[in-house]
């Protein structure tokens, strides 16, 4: 085994194919939003062949995706350089460097860095909230996961739409407080909202995230699916989560 | 009772306070859509004294808010001459004339014949489906309650931004197809979408339905509430839709 695991850091299975990740229980580990990502958009990916993650952070979504897809070029795209190089070890690590390629840099530019209309599907699981609100996190890793630090929301509609070919699907999870204003950005760079789901912690509390399909110039018709309910009971996930886990 | 029924016209006991509505069995009936609008806006009615419905009908929504909340100035407004002058007897049956009247009158006007900034709440359940789309029910009461041959959606927005006080309220039903296309219409006109509540013939269906809460000129901050599912079983109301149409 040529990958060195660094201080604090652990290998975790994704129960998934065999496949592992490297993480850092001090740093951002990832969450069940990553999970109901993928999820979400490996029912969607049919005959797209590749995709590009914007903030991929230690890279999660492109081994689910890798997982659950038969999508067998993608690209990882993370600012933090500690980040971008756990994620480099864990593809190492799954022996992936044929079909999964890590790069350090800004999603802003990402247009620049990378050829335009060349991606079938983009993913992001963006910062949540915006840089001026909020307490921020002290240590730098988890506050730029979650803050809008590097990048605002508008940055990552631009970059994606100019990163799709025409009718390429955007997919992304947030949070339902910004979901108004998350459409309106989508719609201004002709990601037009095609597929929307709700996730509530239980089946009678209020919507805690969301996730959203997007097409690159797709004309305006939405569909709001089953909501999709967490936990039966305190502790306790429903079977849709169980299987996501699991499956 | 100077209250005459006129042909293929019945009274409709509407289980609340005792209040009643006359309706055509061969035109547009009140669906589930006025009831479950009512309830929705009911919860977030407190101090607010006057309310305007755009495209009242045959004035279900009037009726409905009348007997849920404190509501004592509530001003209705029809374009279609039979509606209105339905709506009219309707108050008339329920002696409500002091606080219910009904104005024959164009919604794409609305802010030309009431006062700008004058009312705390506008209600209104328009048409769902685009004037150049879908089959156009020949019975015309039903096309216009239906489609949007008589104003556009923006229309709507654009008159309810110009009618409500800063501050004030805007609670609609539309169809989910429509809500990236209407959130950003409302945007427009800054009616900021504050609550959204997705219904569901089922658990685990397609959303059918939403309800929008929407604020004249408020902060971008949306709270999406639990789904409301319709059914239990096929042809059984859930307790939450049976309570709404007997409390």
């Amino acid at each position: 085994m040529d990958v060195l695991l660094k201080e604090n850091e652990r290998i975790d299975d994704l129960e998934r194919n065999g496949l592992k990740i490297i993480q850092n229980k001090n740093g951002f580990c990832f969450g069940i939003d990553a999970v109901l990502l993928s999820a979400f958009a490996s029912e969607a990916i049919k005959n797209e062949t590749s995709m590009i993650d914007l903030g991929t952070g230690t890279g999660i979504l492109p081994l689910l995706l890798y997982a659950k897809t038969n999508i067998k070029k993608i690209v990882g795209l993370e600012i933090q350089p500690q980040s971008a190089e756990m994620a480099v070890r864990s593809v190492k690590l799954n022996k992936l460097e044929d079909n999964i390629k890590i790069v350090e840099g800004d999603i802003k530019e990402a247009s620049k860095i990378f050829e335009k209309a060349s991606f079938d599907i983009v993913t992001s699981n963006p910062p949540y909230i915006k840089a001026a609100s909020g307490i921020v996190n002290p240590a730098s890793e988890k506050a730029v996961a979650r803050h809008e630090i590097h990048c605002s929301f508008e940055d990552v509609a631009r970059e994606s739409a100019a990163l799709l070919r025409p009718g390429g699907k955007f997919f992304l999870v947030h949070r339902p407080q910004r979901l108004a204003e998350i459409i309106c950005t989508l719609r201004e760079y002709r990601l037009e909202p095609k597929r929307l789901q709700l996730i509530h912690s239980f089946a009678d509390s209020e919507a805690t995230l969301f996730l959203m399909e997007a097409a690159n110039g797709g004309n305006p018709e939405l569909r709001i699916e089953k909501p999709l309910v967490i936990y039966k009971n305190v502790g306790e996930y429903t079977k849709e989560i169980e299987d996501m886990y699991h499956f």
